[in-house]
């Protein structure tokens, strides 16, 4: 941590940096793994073209210096992006706006995974950077690719957006996930409220706690863009930041509710836990109010007592049997009175 | 979600749109359900009258494109209509005002519906877009077509201001019978503080939560139009505006007082199983310290020892008797005096 | 709620109108019932004297449209001065001031009521509007009917904070009777923490939380009219606005302790019902752990075995009796000792 | 309440005030008690002296009002300065500063004890009021006296800086107080979670509740001074003012800081009593779990069926001890294993 | 406590101070330790080299005094340096930039330990103090030494900078050792509820709010340096100040998400005691439910009645041990079917 500022951090067990350009106008494509990073000077200087540096991978420091200096971005950025995670942010550095951004996707295992992705937008061009390979930006090439969409009419800042846009989409899904996982949790805290489903619980908790912690940070950073009036985005283009901007809110609506659902899941939890505790005290009162008087009458007729006259009489011994149903039952239906069985009135 | 920004989406189980016009001056009116869409144009251009355009269903993608032309309503616009739900808010969009807003209602089975209604502002015409049929606009209807109401000399933003005030209103009786469903789950929790009771309670919670949700942005979205001096609002509409805001305020007020009776249900219900607990255990306690003591008094003339003087005494049989029954009231006289059993003091 | 805005809508059970007139300078006072409306418009137009027309009963809608136009208030205002209730505010309509404000009282019953009171400064004069007969303003008449008093010789604005003073003054009773209730209610929590208790609890808790929001709504109002330079008020009277201000702010400070106090008597109820338990289990397990082994003693003396040596030695009761009196009294002590028993340390 | 604004309220029990005058410059100081009220004038006109008026009890109506009439201070001001309790504020009412403040002192009994103190600066002179006796400003005496000190050079801003800043720093030992309370109800919570703890534990809170308040209404006030370009404070003495803003805001952070911990002493007590109740329960299960069984055995041989072979054994009575003996041995064992007895895993 | 304000309060047991000056330029370095304190004057004035004054040790006030006049420091200033602890500050003092931060640090023993560092930034000059010997700053330290680093290239500012980003940093690793103490209570609370742990926990609670505390602080001191346009930090300097208050930023976000971790440990607590609870109840409830009706079972063959037909039957014993074992059989796969015993469904 007694590293110099900007110094780049490079993760031990990345992969190798893989850079892809993807070179287009109106009328034309051209996509590229790019092996000699000088030639990046040359794309991105190449006029009427719109192009996306796609670089993944952090795994060697060297290479990562060579492109920021291609690409003339300021050490202190290149660490933002290289150093991760960082809280996301939109910055300008020397003319070029740094945008660091959270991917959130869901693994097979089911766990959120959450990857800093971050983006450099200068003039005609766009670099996104993220630490391993496997992205949210397939729809985007798609549409790159489609000659007749809309992202071939427009600039570098439209591109930009649109990389944006796929990254907050891409939390819908998530989101989704996590409402399956509630309502599965809810199902199984009614029927059997273990450690094991309050755990899950704490860690859906989190999970949410730190989508929201990043959308909100991305909510921001897009606020800060659109009130910013140094921003290079064109007129055209803010609108579509804007509606960005509400996607991000919307999520960030969905995850609060998740969060509240959480709460009463807890509480329920809680509830569905002493009901059981309830249900075993039940049990055992009954049977012990129910046994404990009889014994005591069976006792009594244990006794050794020399002058004991119903110990002779011959109905003696049905009488006790008798008064001890007689006992028992009358018990039994107290008990149903009280509500303590019977129709299940707990609404198990 | 990969699609295009701007991009309808259009609900597989929507009903096909229906257009319905209303169109009117003080000393005139007229209604129809247009077929043809070109026809639009005309009416919203027709000089001198208040046009309102009534579409109900979002089933058929390229009759909503052909509505957002013929009135010039941009792409990321209408997507924001019909890709439904949007959060409440008031937006300019050349010079068109679009405001998403929310209806609520109770159906037929009690459950509080949430229905997205979004309203377009131009020129001498208003746009009103919802996905199903059914709305709360009837008292507005009414109003038109009494020839002497104050609707029919007005233009086109008090038209606008009209619906909103409807959208609003139609949240006091969606309250009104969650304050109903409030109190019988009061009643519900004292009698029978069930599983059942806290899953409605917390499905009423999170009722309120959604309607605060859409009621503040709604709030929120009135709050702007007001400040802002570029919308589309005559001086003499603005106090209506304003009324409305203070409408949407007082039901806020309102659901807030409902969310911290829920709190206060949740606490009850966690007493009230506490206090049902507590019957329980105190049912047993008594019967136990009653009958151990005088079981184990039973056991010892049971015992078997040759030498027990009392065995042979002929009043010995009575005495015992008579120290089980004065041991068993002296018990339950000191537990009437604890308070434990008698005129019910803890209060059920 | 399909109702117009501006629409007066009149509670049905509520008294005829009645108009009263006061009407002063420094040198003199009039004081009449007012009958015919139209009179009314020659009291505020009277140059150099402040009126004071006071309207109680809603119970009659032309009356009170008539009253409305006489005095030129605004539709929308005297919709919001009589469809209470409202949320107190302050506004400006064509030059009059309308301030929504509401009282408390205690009632007979120890309950604490609302009751919405409306005021409109115009120039020279104040209305001030109530549902129901019965206010705070006595002190306010007595110190007009008194020549010599300070209001007396100041404008319709001193008046009309006169009027403000004495509707916030109001609360300072009602929130000393809370206080005392919570006071009553604490005793009885520790020595009855019942249902009924927490249910009470519960309702004064909402009680607090509507005269915060009423009070948080005037010291809103009159912070409004304070800031804003546009309001009637002269600088001479703005001191004492200041003034009633404070008071609303202390009031408001009484109540947030006394909300804090409540959340405190939630918590004690909880523990108090939960020591109760504790007693009850305690008196179970030292009853119980006293004769349960006991009473196995004794069962083991009851067996039929032939070869049983010490049913035959003469001492052999005795003896049981010294052992059954030793083994209860060790664990009495032992009870003791862990303070179970003795003398109270759970501080009943 | 129905009081007119201004007037002053005497509390009936306040002692008779007592009016000392202490007046410098850099190389002189007199003190003196002043009985005749119009001498005081003389006193804060006198060219080149800095003069504090330190007036002491609130016994006599007609002396304080003579007192505000000497000094010209507004009626208003007067009555925030008897009238306590008031929020602490700063006010300029005619060119005077009117400042309340609340001095917290611990009393004999370990009660906190905040009484407020109010400053009027005016030209040349402070004035400070307190309902009775006894204050924290010796060390100000003490400093006024020190012929070399800094006080002797500056004027009566300084002097009122030094009393508020004497009033901030005589909550330091208060709060020193009740940390050294809230350690000793840890102490007690842990060993002995009786009712008595818990409500001195709210008591310690709502004592930390009305010093925050009071604390964040003076911090509020000064930094009102600071902000307000208006003050009569001069340049040279700001940075003493904004020193005494930081200890303000010091000291709330520690107030901040010992309210979290009451809310972990709650805790700890619902902890620690629910710890004791598992305590209660596992003794009873124990005791029961291991007797009750071995008195059904017994049982079974006090039976008196006619064929039961094992009576007649000779081993019988020696064998059902052992069984006896190894049953209970082996519920032990069980017991410590699932750590319900043995060493004390519950951490007592 | 009654001190003059701007009095340095000299802590008991603090060491003896020690200056250590570090002067350099691109080209040369300077390391010295400085007795005679008049000739910082000459070092801080030297022309083109940047010194850094390291002051440690505050246990002499005269040689602090001279040091803050050798430095031209105000007063209240070094109050601020010497008094500690004070809360985190950036104040601008006649063109001095005093700044008040906290270092934090993890003890040998696993106490976290926060101590004040003060900087004072000059024209061409940093002095550091702290209060006892061992710092952050060795990274600094070897960073100056190295004759090709950055920071031999920069001015003072950038000296200040890296000397706060170093304090920042340090928070690193004592935030993860926290997380680490969080993991191991996670597992204790599950294994073992102890009171010890729950303390433990409101320990680690504690630290976190202090930590919190502290780091808001500071990050607040940083954004008003950035903000404040006097403060005397060049432009190029200013990107480096964005990236240190990022990174307190960052570190607050982990902060807050291990106080939310707590949280979720109180709530474990809480339920796993609980859990336990009904283990032991669950244990009872079984052994009661079983052995209660059996022991009355054999009470009644215990009575001694003359006419009791079964005590003759030859097979009413085995017949009895066989319902006997079929009654306990019945009721133990009952429990197991309500899930009370068997895979322990409970997830312990």
């Amino acid at each position: 941590m007694g590293a110099s500022p900007g110094q780049l951090i490079v993760p031990e067990d990345a992969p190798a940096p893989t850079v892809r350009v993807l070179s287009y106008r109106a009328d034309g494509l051209e996509e590229r793994t790019v092996e000699d990073l000088s030639a990046l000077r040359e794309f991105i200087e190449a006029p009427e073209r719109i192009v996306w540096i796609d670089i993944e991978g952090f795994g060697n420091r060297s290479v990562l210096e060579q492109i920021g200096e291609a690409l003339s971005i300021h050490p202190l950025a290149m660490a933002d992006v290289v150093n991760v995670p960082q809280r996301p942010k939109a910055e300008l550095h020397d003319g070029l706006l740094l945008l660091v951004a959270q991917m959130a996707r869901v693994t097979h295992m089911g766990i959120v995974d959450i990857e800093q992705v971050s983006f450099v937008l200068g003039s005609g061009w766009v670099a996104s950077f993220q630490e391993r390979p496997g992205d949210v930006f397939d729809p985007v090439r798609a549409r790159i690719r489609a000659s007749t969409s809309r992202i071939r009419q427009m600039g570098a800042d439209y591109l930009m957006y649109a990389l944006i846009d796929a990254v907050i989409d891409g939390y819908y899904p998530v989101v989704e996930t996590i409402a399956g996982v509630l309502d599965a949790l809810e199902e199984q805290v009614i029927t059997d409220p273990s450690h094991a489903s309050l755990a899950r619980i704490y860690a859906t908790r989190r999970t949410l706690m730190n989508l929201h912690r990043v959308q909100w940070g991305q909510r921001d950073a897009l606020h800060a863009i659109l009130r910013d009036e140094e921003m290079p985005f064109s007129e055209g283009v803010k609108p579509y930041l804007r509606d960005a901007h509400d996607h991000a809110f919307q999520i960030l609506d969905s995850i609060e509710s998740y969060r509240d659902m959480v709460v009463g899941l807890i509480d329920l939890h809680l509830s569905s836990s002493s009901h059981r505790m309830n249900e075993v005290m039940k049990t055992l009162t009954i049977v012990a109010t129910i046994f404990i008087p009889l014994t005591f009458l069976a006792g009594i007729y244990g006794m050794n007592f020399e002058y004991m006259p119903e110990l002779r009489w011959h109905w003696a011994y049905p009488a006790f049997w008798a008064s001890v149903v007689g006992l028992g039952a009358g018990l039994l239906l107290w008990f149903r009175h009280r509500g303590w069985i019977g129709n299940q009135p707990e609404g198990d």
